[in-house]
Parts: structure tokens; sequence; C-alpha cells
């Protein structure tokens, strides 16, 4: 196969990593040590999960959804140095904002980093009246500006590219409807300035199996000599509740609603105790990934039945391939 | 009570009109000669309903949605003499566009029609994956130019102002889910450039009584000196199915989602037979009103039992007395 | 056929009458000029419908369910002297009462009324927090004193009966949910004091046909030699919507939770169209009776398609006889 | 178009027939004096509608629904001299069958009868622990032997072919679930002997509009040059309720589970006041068809609003060649 | 904060107890040996979870809901030397009553015990046609003698106070529907007799976060200086099943009905395997807690994954201190 | 009790067997050493778990539901020397049949084995436009020849009887619908072919408690002396999803519609972490059990969690005496 490229990106020597187990074929493998991050890292915590971590000032830093004893849905801030043990402000964020028509908080959760241009933009499932795609930017993880939601309600799993492309800003999200909605695909938007968004494109939907009830991306999409790799979550129905897996697809870098390829199967589903028992039992949820652009190394993070935080391995080159071999 | 003007419009000394009832109080009073247009005014319609009319060259053009026979939902031009009369063209409109991703046509219903600075823009319930709003111009009721469709599903009831509102169009929306949404309020969006959309503003939301399940906007606002009044449908869930009635808002004239009156009462619900009866029992659907600026008498085209058109009318001044009176 | 005798009761030479028309072997026939209470009997009525008559100083008086315009359920005293035309208060009664906490009127309606002793009572559902049952009296129709809610929520069709038995007071009800309840079965309860119910008994279910889905008691139970007589209404549901229907019962003298005969076959179902169409399709739905004890003649009111009032007739021995035979 | 000949059936000169409207476009058109049967044809009735009528003895005789004034749902035989006059016994049919477990009649609705070799045979929804096929011979319509159920609960619509094809029995039907199933594809079985049934193949399935929530067989198919003709009710889920429509397909005439040519638009949907307003509103069910071999015309009864029986006309030939052009 | 002192209880001064963890912050606290009663205590056995313990002869007595085998759910009689190492009884309870209409046994789940004046109060969910609330009395734990049922049905969670209030018996109960309902408010209803109940009260509705959902009265409330101190459960509807937790609410001692503090954040929430995994995923209910007036330390029997017996404890003190700091 | 001997079946030695644990009471009792199966035998599975084991060639073959990565359901054949320790063939079963309508494999789940006269019969639920029961025959576990689909859809757990029946083939199933069926009874049907079916019998419902939703018929029906021994999964709603236990009924050895003992209780329900956590929580469900006909001993292959493949032991003798008792 052919020598996939992280472009786009920067080295990042301290990822945090851990080689795959001898004799395990597995493409995605977990960390031995999972889950990384508990329920209740500080008092009053009830679950950390929906993780976004990225590079800051040559350590980490990250956005984390934090479920409170309250079991109100909210989004912390957190540091790290090595990228798997975090310390996370007890205290919620609170946005910066002029108008207090976005100023009321009702909830937050599900949050994305990424770094474009000069800045860390963070989107997140805002509530405003219902769900949908909040976007705020910070330089330093401590003061956060707010801007417009991104889109009317209902929306769920919004996600930025990490440029520009042909001059837009682009968000992935999914469509959704006021409760735990039963179906969902992803969609691509586009943006002049951050706030006004328009030429909405339909990038793919449910199929079948693991990902035939709804589907949402998950970390911010890798770009690729290959394509823009996009690892996201596809739900499937069973005789007995919902089961949360996850695979990757393969986007146009130019067009990005375009699909090149896309996981038969799933990458990673809940088969650990952690992932299996919890809050929402069966669930796991990819948020965030890390990507050494020089060896071509991701580690992806992800909520574990909604309650604990979860870190995974992989590579380019590995995950691409398996999508070309058809799997 | 003060005197209510209305501005931002032109005289229509050939309003469809018909006084009053003698006797009758009456805000908003039926035409005595409903339907004006029949379930199927060609060969291959089923029905003729959501319609919209605007003034068009000294009478009068407008969009309309029939269901065919087929009970796909369509959307075609037809032009009038006096706006009573119509000739609604037997095939729908086919709108031009370069991109083919926009190009497929799923399905389409519910038109607004609005003129702004130069063109007639038209917006209506758009298939793409989903119901969302769609949007074109013309100049002539012949050739329609389609434009990107303003949001993401799932959205209904699309209604543009009649002009930009501090440099920027906006738009009063539903948005909805994937099916007979039994829930969903009034937004406004904001456009820099009828493409992208942002600064997303709530409105109103359901109350109770006959707008206890969900609100929808309908003809364009019309501008008075009193605010924007916007004509909105409610929908009541009785125990044996839905009932869809109408009242009026009257909305700030510079931030548009600041609800200044609102109908507690409705002006119209199905109470005539062919209101109650059809293909789909108890509606009343407003989506356009011809207005005369010099005597403010106000023509409201609107849906019956999904089936026929209705016409009725009223004054502005009638109408926002009515409101200010807390009904 | 043993001779019924309708007890407890007195004369009623001015009730409402029309002979059953000719070659007709209508148990209970319709009234000739139905409806007799239309929608809008004043301005801001849109449905006046679920009603409920009693002899009142040689003439009618009366408690009605009046939907107003803002579809509130509300109900209103009203007078007749013949009891067909009625005089309706365009006000909805306002309650007396010491305890704010019963002070806060959410909604009421589907009243019944019933002379015991020595004042009139009113039952009707009413809302706290949920529909549950309101109790309240009268002597003059003008000043209604309100007794606390009889039942927790969630509950519907309370009826009294028009005497203690065994010294308590008695009264019907159908347990229900928060919604328009797809089950529902009725029951009895007992009260030593009209504010303390216990000793609830189970009376009947739900069988088959018009009376699938749920039933309800509806006038004030007659008492007959043969026992009480039970008018009560059942719901079919179809492959489109609820039917309303209703038949009868009687129940054991001493011991009313105990059925005698029950109808196999319904009385009135919604044939006409005023029973078809309106706000709620399908509804015939019976809340008062007036009897003449010497004749046995029962002239029903009952509402039609919850938008109008009926009036229809029979005699205590052509239903009894009609029970007995197995009907 | 080519000629089509009508085969496989008989003439039938004293066939129901009246000519379209004049200036009517309509491939089938209704009969003016609809309904041809009222609810209550015989005491005890409540409506009488989804009917299947045959040739019989030079006359006519039948198999109708008519639901009792309890709502069971039953099957009468009747008799006609001129198929639109019917005599239907107040009595329901009682099966004569040997085992016991077959004869615990539950209900019974919408038969089909149809000719076949040397005998009527009989069709219906037939309760048994559930919805299914079941299955009756007669040849004087007085008296019926029952056979064994067709299928396995949950079934409805079973309608069985006119003759042996390749040998076999063979039989429509629509596989449902326990209640008011909005899903449903008509598939065909084969059997040897009339009571074990296999081979079972996929007919046709929903597809959009007037046929988009589940679809079912209506009258006998009709032997023709051009194949099978068959008449098929479909139901759209409108925003407030269902609508039941009809159209036609032409089915393969050796292997009739291949579909030649199938509706777009449908030939009868509820328009007039009978057909929208009772017990079911918005229902035009066709159940059976009487056809003239010599000169094609065909006389269809269907069920209206689930409470009347009405008739429409139009010819093998009108049909088949509004199907082939794409209609 | 104020030294709160529990009033109108005896000092218990072998309630079992054992000091939360050191380090350890929680206000609740588990005990170490969780789960203190297995699934099957007994053959036949298939869970023995919701739990009412109550002080006896020095020593402590019971009663449990068992599920058998069968999966009835039954209530039994239990005896403990220590509270915590339980025998109970393998025959249910057969309550003696008169009335052969309460004597017909359905079902009976979710028990709890109060000593009132001179005897142990029992209250249960009984079913009656529908789930209701039990009440029956005893003095030794062998012959319990059953009252009416209190309310209609539906009606679940019925908790009777320990002592008159304004010479009136008082109970708290959640009306319910008839299936697992997703909705549920405290009310307070009262009783001169333990038979006649009336004066409803709405006491606590559902706010959000874990008591979303429902919430539902747990043990008998504890007479404190500072009000009534309730434990209760609420529920929160995850995107994968609910989740059953516990907090705390005060309410006034003279009029319990009204609030005076309540938690924001959960006391105890499913986060151990045994009340993660079994029978119901995610569910920690309480049902009973034994308190020692002279210290003011409380054990609290709760059900866990509605399959074992688990035990926790706490203070008074503790609890309102939480409570009154607004956790 | 009457000594049961298990006839129509051969010895079979090399049963897998394990002796019931000292001092346990159960009638059937887990193998030590469960799961047997894990969740991927094979790379490329995410489950195996309802499984079909039979002697074949003096060791085990059999047919397994291997759910892939895909989570496509699908259906493997393996072999075993002891039947505990399998080799499961990691490509799924391509069935070899003529005619295309057949071939096109949708999805296949839940499959059964059983040897008649002179080969294998597998059923299974077949997708073909919705679940039905998929039959097809082997000699050699390799080659397997596809017959027509038994039942029109919609259809699960398909069991043949071992032999033919007063000269017919029967099979067991569960007539459902085309979701996670809330619903089901067991029904068999009779076929003088194995392609056409008929004579269809209700066998038995749901009762209450641990069978309560649904119930299915599980391995092949064992022939003993007292009728034939059925082991049959139920499901019970809590109020937090399903539950799925087993239990078992003696079937009239002629008639074998006709049930002569049914389970009261359980034999088997979700107790352990395998059984309770896993891609569907709460699951114990039979598909095959071994015999040995010469000491009754019986093996039962059930899957857990529909993850993992689990074993159990009891007797012929245990289980008849166990439902004799009334257990």
């Amino acid at each position: 196969m052919s020598n996939v490229r992280v472009i786009g990106g920067a080295p990042l020597p301290n990822l945090p990593w851990e080689e795959r187990a001898q004799g395990s074929q597995e493409v995605v493998w977990r960390y031995s040590r999972n889950p990384i991050i508990p329920r209740n890292p500080f008092p009053g915590a009830n679950s950390t999960f929906n993780s976004a971590a990225v590079p800051f000032n040559g350590k980490f830093a990250g956005v984390f959804r934090c479920d409170s004893t309250a079991r109100e849905m909210q989004i912390h801030a957190g540091f790290s140095d090595d990228g798997i043990h975090w310390q996370i402000n007890p205290e919620r964020i609170r946005f910066i904002h002029e108008d207090a028509e976005i100023n009321g908080w009702e909830y937050g959760y599900d949050p994305r980093v990424v770094w474009i241009e000069d800045r860390y933009y963070i989107t997140w499932c805002n509530g405003y009246h219902g769900p949908t795609i909040g976007v705020a930017w910070t330089t330093d993880f401590k003061e956060f500006h707010q801007l417009e939601n991104a889109f009317l309600i209902f929306n769920r799993n919004g996600v930025l590219f990490p440029r520009r492309i042909n001059g837009k800003f682009m968000m992935l999200s999914r469509p959704s409807d006021n409760g735990h909605t039963p179906f969902g695909d992803i969609f691509l938007s586009q943006s002049p300035d951050m706030v006004h968004w328009g030429c909405h494109r339909h990038v793919m939907g449910c199929t079948g199996g693991w990902q035939s009830t709804k589907i949402g991306a998950g970390p911010i999409p890798i770009e690729t000599s290959e394509g823009w790799l996009l690892f996201y979550h596809g739900v499937l129905t069973s005789c007995n509740g919902f089961v949360y897996s996850f695979g990757a697809a393969l986007l146009d870098l130019d067009e990005p609603w375009k699909v090149i390829h896309r996981s038969k199967n799933f990458l990673i589903a809940p088969w650990e105790q952690y992932e299996c028992v919890g809050d929402v039992p069966n669930v796991t949820f990819p948020c965030a990934a890390l990507t050494d652009a020089a060896s071509g190394r991701i580690a992806i993070y992800y909520g574990c039945a909604d309650t604990v935080t979860g870190l995974c391995f992989t590579t380019a080159q590995a995950v691409i391939d398996h999508l070309k071999a058809g799997n």
C-alpha cells in the first residue's frame, strides 16, 4: 500500500504512546492502563468522558465533559504534562461574550478543540432552547471567548476542520432532534467568518450493522496525503438498547463532503468492562486525537460508558490501509 | 388606540377584498366564496393549498403547493388578474442551478414569496436528505434560480423579511425533526449574502391552547408603524389528532426576534366544512398575505385541510388593536 | 319485562322531549333539531359541548364546558327555560375557596352536576399539576364554593351518585395518566365528608368493540327499581384514530360497584355530520341526563365532536329492557 | 396502445355499469349514486363497507364486512339482482368445520371471494390469537366450509388468484403485526392443496406518496392479455392521520410475483364526503371487482371511510393504458 | 451551621454503623461489605432489594421485596439481630382481611414500614387492577392486617409520616400510570382514619439532571429540629436507559408539603458494580432508614440494580448541612 | 415421580458433562468454565453466541451465530471433539440454491440444527424483505443446500421437531414484527414436504413474570416418555430494559401443540457477569441441547448477553420432575 503521510500538522514527539501488544492484529489498540481519567477526578464530578485534548505549549491542554453530581452537563479545561495524567479544573468554563442572549448558559457537552491559524477553537453541544453547536476560542485555556452558535437547533457533534478549505471554515455536524435522536447523518457546512454558515452538504449516512442507527464525527479530521482521516462513531440498536462503536473514513482533501473510503467494520466497540458498565452502558465515543506528523502515530481519546475516559492508539498508515482494504 | 400605518410596502388598490359581514365581530373574516382554489385546478393535481401570492406587474403571481395524484409534494407557479381566480402551471417549477448536489429534487412544499430589493425570493420546505429551507429567486415567475439551502436539516416554514435589517437578510424558521414533528418554536437567522446564515435567535415558543404543540411563521411579515406584523400558525393536540389554527404577533422593527405582542386567541381555526374535511382534517394554514399600504387592508391566503386554498381578510389596524387588547 | 320505576328522583313534567321517529327502533334517539347549542353561543367561545344540565327552580340550570378561542378549557354556568335554549355566561365560573393552594386555576372541563341533600355539587376534570377531579357546590349557580380535589392526579370523568349510599358519598371516576390516555376503567370511591375518599372499588373495565380502549362514566346515575342506570362512554381505536360512543350499565343499588347488566352494543355512536366533523372527529360524549321520575323519560345531553352539544331521548324502561335482553 | 383482452373470465352482460361523465378524464370514475350500501342495511349494523361481490346464478352474491353496533367485526353473506341493490343477511356467516381449534370465532373482516375450478373460495382476515388469513369455500352462499388458516399470524389482505398457476393455488397477502400496522408489503404464497403454503415471494413494497406507508392487494386479480391486473390500496401518513387510496399493477401471468407495471398516481383517493367522513376518515378501500370479459368493463366495490360501500367503474383497457403510460 | 436534633424518634444504640472512610468527603457513604443481602437469601428467590427495616423488640424486623424465580413480585417478612444479617421468611406475607374484593392478591413490591402510635404500618405498591398503595398493620411481623388501598390506581412509592400531623395521617406518594411511568412528582395526602384520603398537595416535581424524569419518596421521613428529612430517588433518562440515584429534601414540620431545602446533587448514584449490573442496571433505590435519635446517625437500606440490598450511612447533621449549603 | 426415558434419540456417552456442585439444588446448573466460546474465536468476529451443536461422526458439529465486527449477523459452521472446545470456520456458510430470488443473502441468525431421517436440517432467522425462517440441509457441514423459506415474514425462532409426527414435519416458531418485537407467542406449523407449511396451531402465549413480554422455542424438542421436552426463552420488561431467561415445557407427543406442563419459574436467568454484561445486557438464550438417551443427561448451549456462548447441564428426569411439581 502507498505510504501515508500526515500533512498539515506538526511533529509531536511527546505523543502518549504504547506499542500494540504482541500477537495482536488490532488496527486500533487500547492503552493497557485504561481508563486514564476516572469518573471523579475532582470532588463534585460524577463522570469525565468525552474529552478533547490538544498539544499546548509543549505539553497538553484540553476541554473535558464533566457531568457533575447534579448530573449537569458541563465542560471544563484541563492540563497535562504527558497527555495521560490530567489536572482538570473543578470549575466549569465560563465563556466571555457580550450578548446576553448568548450568555444564558443551559448546558454544554461533548467538546472538540482545534488550532486554526492563530487560536484554539472549541466547539461543543450547547443548549440554546435545544441542543446546537456552540463555538468559542481561546489562546491560553483560561479565557474563552464565545461566538455565535453555528447552527439552528437541533444539532450535535460539531467538528471543525483544522484549516480553511477553499477559503472557508468547514464544520461537520449531525442534525438531530430534541431528544436522544434515533437517527442522524453527518453533514458539512461552510463559513467565511466562523459566524454565518451555509453551503451545507451531506457527507454520509447510516448504513448497517454497528452504524445503522446514527453516526457522528469524532475527533478533528487529520490531514493526510490520502485525504482527511475522520474517526466517527456509529450506533446500533440491539434488542435491548444501543451500542456505540467507532470506525474511520477518508474524505476528499478539497471537497471533504466526498467520502473516499469508509469503515465497514468498527475499529473499537465496547468490549471492556469500563466500556460496557457505567452511566450509559456500551459506549465508546471518540472526541479527540493527537497526531505525531513525523511518525503518523495517533492517540485517540474516547469516552467509555459515558463515565470515564480511555485512550487508544493507531497510526495513520494502519487505519488507511485498513480502509483501503475494504474493512 | 394609536393609528397603525403600514410602512415599507406599496399601495395595492386592486387587493382582493370583501367587507366583514354585518354584525360580525370577527377580527379576521373569511371570503364568502371560499375556497378560491379547488383541490384540482388542473388534471393531475390532488390538492392545492399552502399558497404564496404577490403583486406582479399590476396583477398577481404566486407559487403554489400542489400535491400531485401521486401525492408528490411540488411547487408550481401561477398567475391571476384579481388575486382570486388563478391559472396555475400544470408543470412544477424546475429550478436552475449549477451544482448538481443541489440539483437533485426530492420534494418541495409550503412556499413563501417576497420581493426584496430587486427580485422575488422564494423559500420553501426543500428535501435534501431531510426537509430544510430551499431558497431561489425570480423576476418573472418563469425562470427560478435556486440558491443554497439556508440551513441544515431539519427545518420547515422558512419565511424571509421583506428587507434587510441592520444590513442583513433575516429569516424566520422552525427547527424540526425528520417526521411530522410534534414540537417546534420559531427562530430567526441572519445572513449577509442569502447563502451563509448565523446569529440565530429564539423568537417564540409554544404556550398553550391552540398553540401548545408547535408554531410556525406564516406569511411574509408586514412592516407597520407598530412593528412587524406576523401571522403564524399554531397546533393543538386534541384527544384525537391535531388542530391547526392561526394568530398573529408583533415583532420589534429593529430586533425582530423580540416579541412585542402575541395572540392569546386564535384568529382563524378550522370551523368550516372545507377546513375540517379533506386530506388532513382540521387545518387552517396561512402562507401569504397581500397588503394595501394605503388602507392597511390585508388579504390572507391560507391552506384549508391541506386540500384547497381559502382567503380571509382583515386590516393591520384591526389585528394590532386586537393584539394590544391582549386577545 | 318487569316494569321499571325511576326512584329517588322527582317528576319533571317540563323535561325536554321529542317522540321517537315513526318506524325507528332505536333505543335512544336524537333530537331532530340537534345540535341544540352551537360552538360559539357567545363571543370568544370556540366550542360548547360536554354539558351538565339540572332542574333548577322549575326551569333549568347547568354547567358547560366552553373552550375559548384561546383553546383554554373552561366551565361556565348557564340557564334555560326549556332545557333546549340556553343562555350561557360568557364569563367562566370563578370558584370561591380559602386555600391559595387550591385557588390556582389551571383548567377545568367535562363538568357534572348533581343535587345531593341540600345543594348542587359540581365535579369536573380540574388541573392541579395534572388532571384530577375538582369538587364544588352551589345553591344558585352564581356562587360556587370549591372543595378539595377528590383524588390524586391523574383522573377524569368524576361522577357523583345523587345520594349517600350506606352513609357515604360515592363517586365514579377513571384513573388515567398525564396525556390523552389510551386506557382506563371505571372505579368507585367512597367518602364520609366529600373531602376524604377511600374504599376504592373496580366497577368495570374495557371489553371489546366500541368499548375496547377506555370507558368513562357519563351522566349522574339514575336510581331505578332495577338498579342504578349509568350511561357511559367507550372508545374504540380504529385504524385511523378514536371513536367515542356510549352505552349503559345497571349497577347494584346498595353496592354500586357491582355490575348487573352492561351494554354489548352502543346506544349512540358518531353517525351524524355534527358528531363526525369538528374539533375532535367522531365523538359522542354524554355528561348529563334529565329524568322525569313520573314517566321514566330521559333526556341526555351529549357533546358532539367536542364542538357542539346534542340532545337525545330514551326511557328508563327502554334502556333497561335493552340491557336485560343482552344487547 | 395494444388491445387489452380479459381472459380467463366470462362475459357478464349484467355488470353494474355507468358511463363516465362527459368531460371527465378520470381513468376510474365513481357511481353517481354512491354509496350503494348504507352503513346499516339491517338493524344492528353499524357499518357495511369492505365488500366482495361475485356473479352467482345469473345474478350476484357476495360476502360483506358488517361491523355490528357492538363494533364486532363480522362477515355476512348477501345477494343482489343487479349488483347495486343488496340484501344482506342480518346473521353473520357461521362456518362449518370439524376441528374445534379452528372453530373458535374471534372476528373476521375484509373478505374476498373468488370462483376457482368448482367452488367459491372466501378469504378474510381471521382472528386466531392475532389476525391471519381465513379460508373457506361455498357453492351456494349458505353453507360455508372453513379450511385451515393459510398463514401464521400476523397477516391481512389475503387475495387468491382465480386459477392455479403452474399447478398451484396462489395467494397475495400482507404480512403485518398485531396492531394497526404502519408498514407492509405485498407477498405471494403458493399451495398445492389450499392448506399448506410455501414458496413465498416478495411482490412489491411501498414507494412514496399515496403508497408510502403500507400497501395491500384489493380485488381478485383479473387475467388479461397483458398480465394479471391487480387493484391495490396504499396508505399515506399525513401530518394528521392516514389516507387510504388505491391504484393498480400489472403482474406477470406465469410468475405473478413479477411486477410489469405499477401505478405512480392513485386512481381513487378520498375526495367525496362519504369517503372522508365516517368511522375511519379518508379511506377508499377496494375488495372486489366484477369484470365483463366481453367488453373489458370493470365495476369495483370499495369501502368508503370504513362505513359504507361505494362503486366505481373503469375498463381493463383504460387502466392498463394508464399504467403503460407511466401514470 | 445549627445543631440538628432528631426528634420524635428513640435512641437506637445498636444501629448498624460504619465510620466514613478516612479521607472521604462523602455525605453518604456505602457499607464496605455491601451488598448485605444477596439476590437469593432463600431457595426460590431471584432478587431481594427494596427493603424496609425497623427496630423491633430490641433487634430488627422488616419487610422485603423478594422477586421469585417466577419473577413474581412479593413482599416477605424478615428478622435480624444486628440489622445487617437477615433471616427472611421464604413464604411471602399473607395478609388478613375480610373483604374478598381486597383479598385478591395480584402482586406487591417496594414496601415501607413505620411505627405509628401503637403498631407498625406497612405500605407497598399493591396490584388492584393496576398499581396502587396497599396499607396494612402488624404488631409482631407475623400477622399482617390489610386495610383498604389508600388511593385509586395508578400510584407507587407510598410513604407514611411517623406520626399524625395536625390530627391526620399523612402519606407521600407518586401518581403514575399503568406502565414503567416516565414521569412522576411527589404528592402528599391526608387521612383522619387511614382509610379515606384527601387534601392532596403537590410536594415537589422533577427538576433536571439526576432528577429530571421522575422522583419518588424513599424511607419514612425523619423528624428533625430543622424539618422532616426525606430521602428520595430521582431518575435520569440517559441516551441508553435510565439511571436511579437518590438525594434528600427537608420538609416543613407542620405543613410537610412545603419544601424547605432540596438536593441539587445526588447523594448516592450507581457507581459500584453491584449497583450497575443486575436485573435492572443502574439503580440505587432507598426504601428505609434507621435513625439513632441520640447521635443522629442514619443507616439507609437501598436496593441495588433491583437485585441485591445495600446499606449506606450518614448523619442528620451531615445531610442537612449539605442541603443548607445548596448542594 | 415416574421414571423419565428419553426416546427417539441415541446414547451419547461423550456428551459434555459436569456434575452439579455439591449442595446446589439447581435444576439446571452452569458449566464452571463458562463461557466456553469467547466473543471472538477468530479474527473479525465480534460475538459468538446463539449456537446449535449436534453429534456428528462420533464427535460434534454445529452452526453458530457469529456477528462480525461490521456487526453483520452471520451463521458459521464449526466442529469440536468434545463439544466444549470448538473450531469455527471464519467464513460464513454460503448456501447452495438454484433460485436467485432465494439466493440474495441479507442476514441470518439464531440457527438450530436437527437430524431428521437422513440429513441435518438447519433453520435460522433469515432476512428476506424482513425476518423469516430459513431452511437448509447438510450431511457434512460443508455443503449446505438451502430450501424455501418456511413462512412469510415476520418470524423468528423456527425450531423443527426431530421426526415427522403423523406423517408431517413440524416446526415451532414465533410470529413477530419487523423490529425488536415486544410481544410473541409460540406456534406450531406442519408440512408434508418441508416446503409448504400449514395447519398452524397456537402452542403457548406469554403469562407473567419472566415470560410476560414474549417467548420463543429454544433447542430441538427432546422426545421423552412423558412428552416432548422443550426449553424456551421468555422475556420480562423491567423498568429499564429487557431480561431474557429460560424455562421448559412438556408437549404432547402426538399433538405437540398441546402443553402438558410448563415452567412457572425460570431455570436459568442472567445472574453471572458474562450473562449480564455484553453487547445485549441480561440475556440467556438457549438454542441447542445435546442429550444422552441412555442416561437422560442434557447439555444446553445458550447465548450469554448476545456475546459469548455458555453451557449448562441437567437431566430429563430433573426437569420433568420440576415441571410436574408445578415449579
